[in-house]
């Protein structure tokens, strides 16, 4: 019951789960423990401690549930807020759909401002109603900070200058599922109140945690928020804080041990080393993609994401079977087109621990896989795109001795 | 940051989380993987089926929620009842009284009967409350098949028949966290509507999986059922199960692997054996703790528990004193007292993938401690007891060639 | 400690060790076992007649041997000949002058057939000493199969035919180093005496095993073979053999099991498959080189090697600068040249559990590497030129759903 | 095919293989590397460097072959001797019996002093032959420091006044298998030549490194031995020392990493400390044997072995039914007896990673087979015996927090 072991390694172009690093599996490879002795807690603080650095925040206070990024959506959505309470979300893409349908399902009042699929936020409308919204009704923004199924990365900066410039009071919730960890995020600077993702993203981990980051202001919020939660509550969390024990239920040893692992991974590199590589991937894989004579899904360079690629594929070619033959011939996993854009495009995630070699194996093999399609590619020609400016701009291993 | 490293093995003997087999870590030591591609749902389907066999169920739909017990208590509950519902539930130890918080929390009509920490549910009182309950105000009977903080386990048999006495339509709906898999457990003839367990108990996995088994009349509820849910809801999961590709949100993919190994251990060994070995393990610390002359906190033998033993200390004696002393200086990790019986009782959790020797080794380092601290024990006493009846008893390894 | 953590990856690409499958770093992932019980032997039963196939022998007897290749030759030659006795070897690179050496040293009269590095054992020579040799003092043929420093495959074929037109009785030894469950090799059909190869070559095991494969001639010399042996000395194997423990001293448990993985794997693929999967790695990794305009260092199409390829490069770049650009910018290990072509060749390994995009990737590294290195390579020549080769050879994975 | 699988975990108490802890199996979960990187030698410079506190010596050059302590016993000798060279060996058990046969097959002259199996090395002949030997025909002393066959720890210090007292220039050739970081070993203080052990035991790593120690003395010897070696030869080691590369022969990267975790460890836990652990597990066992009312197979106080007691059943008792029965039906391996005492003792490690926990369970396990057994033990009476003489002398484990 193990089917990917076709000859070779499997190349995990999707994007998330990704790729674990050694390091890590290493870490994570051990027996259970009682998360009640003394050494749990000890781990846990300076876990809680230094995953603030990934959402650079000082002043934010982390929660690890163990769940998925929907579980974290959850925790973010029902501590701050009360049945009935209005957002703004940005319908761009499968992922701001699904976190808009929960927050449909937990009875807010969406105010959805829909974009087309390949476009980002169009915070001019948010703008807009911001302005509009004198007796400040809205009670939270609520934004995807890359949109995994469109590659489309939105510019939170602006989004806090418009809340500043309205003086508007709402809250700032952020899925960073495929951003943080790989993409500029500024918890503090841009007055996130919320910030989450999930593990099996860029931090390179099995799926399992999801890191949530409260704001004081969203702390403050939680203490009045009604909508109903247990699970996800942060009130359970901050009274074992308090005890220095930390965890109100059972959490998962082997993914503590293995995020201490993570975190060490991303600091020896440098977290700005980590977001400059993931922009040098980024940047070589959409090189490539034009190099092919193909389209990004995503409409403008200001909206290009460093973490996933969605390229269209012309109108007579089925995405899908682009996906299943990488998969079947190649033993080379990328994503599927999702919702509207399924059979239209297919992805390739290029985040968490990688490196320039890996992602050019994976486009060497796109290639083959257009040409088996029928697609009318030249082989090398994106790999040469990709790697003319891969070689001038990749830096030594500073590890390297 | 590794404190569990004193020469040798930690000797793991709280009531979860529980030691891991090689055979399911070896399993679980791998990258991530696609979770769309055919491999994972071909697995997960193995798994769905397979995993019914746990709790000796044909006609219930498993669900492997990423999350913790607590987390499948909160699933078993907003999928089938509303806010308002009245619930019966057995207060008799932490675990039981964390249910009961959660049920209040979700806005359930708690009917709480409460017994001595030491006792198992009171039937009787139910009984009555069932005979009384002519128009059907009570919605669900939520009990705790085994009581970890106590060390009881509660006589599922007669709910049903209370039940099925008095023709009452309530739900049936069972934390079996510290017994399915180890104690004698009937989904389908006790028709037990929500059952559930977690992956760190006796499954012996890691921590992470929420496993939740709903009947055919739990599914039916749950298409009315009010309480808001949304990572929680199943309604998400048949969705999924209808297209094959079964999961709505990532899964973990080194857990389902591990999962198939556990699985696998379990039925190799025989389901029943794997019961039969439990109550072996558990009837000899039992004397064990009675050839010290120590009391266990369950106070009837009908309550006694094959998978976890509260021995209850004499009052001069603090017994976390005694866990600690045990992990500082044996290497022992034992169960705190919690709660109610915080101080008064420590705990030996005797379920999972475990044999006769490792239990011996564990009463033979309780033994130590018990002298650190200045208990008069016999040397040999305990382990001696309990040798005598598993050399009695203990079948050969059927494996073994 | 750990040296090899640059973001990513490793890509290794040395002719061994080389990559090891996943599946078999789970099955070593172990404690220790007592090799004297039931179970290590039964295990070895296995592994024994198992290996045979990767020899495909069936007369052959196999010795599992914890050593490496060095080790393996040792074996080879003191368990068939005895001091003084003439062997002819013959001397086309760094490993076949390593076993020159080590024949001499053992105190064989050897008498060097040598060729320029780059070109093939010289059977021409060969069958002229044969035919002269009527004494038969020639008491055997010493060749490398695969000179792993140059990528020159030897036709063993020849070496049988030369020798049974003549009727000469020398021993027919083999090294397969790094040509065994890679390349086409036959030792019951070519008449080979002794077979030997190490785990972490083609096998893609950890190093530490040295597998020797004796024929029924081998084993019959071996009862008369004066040189000194003791840890090499077949028949403490073959003694123990007889009573069924099989083991004259310890084995490491993690090897062997890990050898029945590698097996697994290799069976479930095909033997057949796996070799023409290298002869299509082989090739691509040629026409690459072509395309850059760089030579193969292997001198006529007849020797080129399916599991290594030798690029000399121009005479003003040193090679050992491309390794080591490789390593510390791209996390590419190449292989070295070595001793007489230290400096003018470096090595892309292709053996082992590999695959097509893997060694595209490498290729496209090596790309940038020339760049760095000042080489005039036009980006994307060498994946394109092995792209459409492997687009059009490579066969679905039959494993996969 | 994975027979040590009943439920729970094997209790291996075999004098080696050992357990091994799990940061080893974590540190040795990775993927090969070339081994010509600049990595490996750096790591292996480290390992070179700290390996020789185990030995207690400064002066001394170590050598990590990639072999058993058979491999390491045939490195011993034929670096230091020339064919027909007179050794003086001790006859004292198993292993000594070998490693004479393993002197006798590389054709030195072996004066033999036998002792009865139970008992240690006759120094006092040994003191005679030297005192005779004015002509210096005798060129080494070789004797096994601990024999794991009998549990006999013969006395080093005294071959060392012997030799002082006489001016004897013999070299002093010492097996520490199952000694060298177990049992107090001082190779600089007592003048030892070449010491050697294996990494399965007391080191706690997996079969596959044969460490072996050489004096100025000894390597000096080596310049002129004539022994026929190239595998197991120093002066190939000693070249590539000099280069800074280490390896004239690929070692095991995983045995290297598990190195060097194993040997963090032991410098965690502090090497004395790790001694005085093997002391008082070592006397628990024979407090409990003794309790048993069974004898020690070691026939003094003066040479117990801290590391393996052999035990003597009752002559009407097969001792192998034992071992079987330990097996079969507890999950324990314990050591059969080898030879002249097969079927009359069996035997119990106790060395390596190991805490006294996992000895009592290990002597809980060997009272119940007593009893399977027909051997009317008293259920308790070895624990309690070691458990009061332990629970008065464990240290708190220092690294606990």
């Amino acid at each position: 019951m193990d089917y990917v072991n076709g000859p070779g390694r499997n190349h995990l172009f999707v994007p998330g789960p990704v790729n674990i690093p050694e390091q890590v599996l290493r870490a994570m490879n051990r027996n259970n423990e009682d998360y009640r002795s003394p050494a749990v807690p000890a781990l846990t603080k300076t876990l809680l401690e230094d995953v603030k650095k990934i959402f650079k925040t000082t002043s934010g206070t982390p929660f690890l549930f163990p769940t998925t990024g929907t579980g974290a959506w959850e925790s973010a959505l029902t501590n701050t807020l009360s049945p009935g309470d209005r957002t703004v979300s940005f319908l761009i893409g499968q992922f701001s759909l699904l976190w808009i349908d929960q927050q449909k399902r937990l009875n807010f009042d969406v105010d959805v401002i829909e974009s087309d699929w390949g476009q980002g936020a169009n915070l001019e409308v948010l703008a807009s109603k911001i302005a509009e919204d004198k007796s400040h009704t809205i009670k939270a923004i609520c934004i995807v900070h890359n949109e995994t199924a469109t590659g489309v990365t939105n510019n939170l900066a602006t989004v806090r200058k418009i809340l500043d410039h309205y003086q508007h009071p709402a809250l700032f919730l952020v899925d960073g599922v495929s951003s943080i960890c790989a993409l500029d995020f500024r918890m503090d600077e841009w007055g996130v109140d919320v910030a989450l993702t999930g593990s099996q993203k860029a931090l390179s981990l099995p799926t399992g945690l999801g890191i949530v980051c409260a704001s004081p202001k969203a702390l403050e919020a939680s203490k009045t928020a009604k909508s109903v939660r247990v699970f996800f509550d942060w009130s359970d969390y901050l009274k074992f804080y308090k005890l220095g024990t930390y965890w109100p239920y059972t959490p998962s040893i082997q993914l503590l041990y293995g995020l201490r692992a993570a975190l060490d991974l991303l600091f020896e590199e440098g977290l700005d080393n980590v977001i400059a590589r993931h922009a040098r991937l980024g940047k070589a894989t959409r090189l490539a993609v034009e190099a092919w004579g193909l389209k990004n899904c995503t409409q403008k360079e200001e909206w290009f994401s460093d973490t996933v690629t969605a390229v269209v594929v012309p109108p007579h070619i089925e995405s899908s079977e682009i996906v299943k033959r990488a998969w079947k011939r190649y033993n080379l996993s990328l994503g599927l087109g999702l919702n509207k854009v399924a059979g239209k495009v297919f992805r390739i995630g290029h985040l968490g621990n990688l490196n320039e070699l890996q992602l050019l194996g994976c486009l060497a093999g796109v290639e083959m896989v257009l040409k088996d399609i029928g697609y009318p590619v030249k082989f090398g020609s994106g790999v040469a795109a990709a790697s003319a400016f891969l070689q001038n701009s990749t830096p030594l291993i500073p590890s390297r001795i």
